[in-house]
């Protein structure tokens, strides 16, 4: 994200590097300030009953109408779990039970990285919210593989069902 | 962290909800850019030769003279692995090969993820740098747990030697 003006005195800000830091900072020509920016976790749930798996389609840009499983940027002040969680109902309204960590995908070309948590449906209740035009379950056969919304999650499903498979959930590093 | 001024345009921000958005959002009230802030990721090491750890010494604040494992703020266009190996070299000079994720630790009052790998030293060379006054190999005897720089430092260091008797690491997730 370009900087132009300092966050706490509305000086005019500079791009340079700052002592023995090699990496160009957003630095304030007026106050010196230095507006550091760095990665963003998005963290959310596949979320399974049985051997399906919950889906969203997604009722707002990016990749308006494609599907993919409820998660979100985590916010200050809660945990990857909690953040986890409170995308999930927020997406989906459906109630989980939190499992392993299952995937961390490095997205360096977008500045994020992906926290998936396997988590378990409970009870029957979901439905679609602001976010989601549509929320089903899904058998491996049934998923929409053409309607992704981003490849992240392609493959998030991939795993899951290759593990499932094998009855055998692995905690899934990938580099993009 | 406070934000007074739009990074856009320079205009007075003013801390409000926008739509459906529950969190209060720095928002410019000239052009309306919103200012998102979120948890920042700690990536590192915990660097291992035979029965021994590597630690350095803190040559800067916060935490100056106490002991720790290489480790700091991942920056964008980096993976959490690469920023590992990153920190390690910028703070011991250690070449390392990356193992497993041993430690995800979430401080949501620090708006903080650690992530620490585990990593084997190649060679032996390591040396202090502008970040660490002093770099060690300790034995589980030999670490100054009383002069332990973090509390999360301190909680890998004890699962590392922890897994390391039963001679099986896994991932601990820890929520502070």
């Amino acid at each position: 994200m370009n900087i132009n003006y300092c966050t706490q005195c509305g000086g005019t800000v500079v791009l340079r590097n700052v002592d023995r830091d090699n990496i160009k900072r957003h630095i304030c020509s007026q106050c010196n300030f230095t507006h550091y920016q760095n990665p963003k976790i998005v963290t959310g749930c596949l979320v399974y009953k049985n051997e399906q798996i919950l889906l969203c389609k997604r009722a707002i840009e990016p990749r308006l109408g494609l599907w993919t499983v409820p998660a979100g940027f985590m916010e200050n002040g809660e945990t990857t779990r909690q953040a986890a969680r409170r995308e999930t109902i927020e997406e989906s309204g459906a109630n989980v039970e939190l499992n392993k960590l299952f995937i961390v995908a490095n997205l360096p070309h977008a500045n994020q990285v992906y926290m998936l948590y396997l988590a378990e449906l409970k009870g029957n209740d979901f439905h679609s919210s602001h976010e989601s035009s549509d929320v089903k379950l899904f058998t491996k056969e049934n998923i929409p593989w053409n309607n992704i919304a981003f490849y992240t999650v392609k493959l998030a499903l991939t795993k899951f069902f290759e593990d499932s498979e094998k009855n055998q959930f692995s905690l899934h590093e990938i580099d993009f």
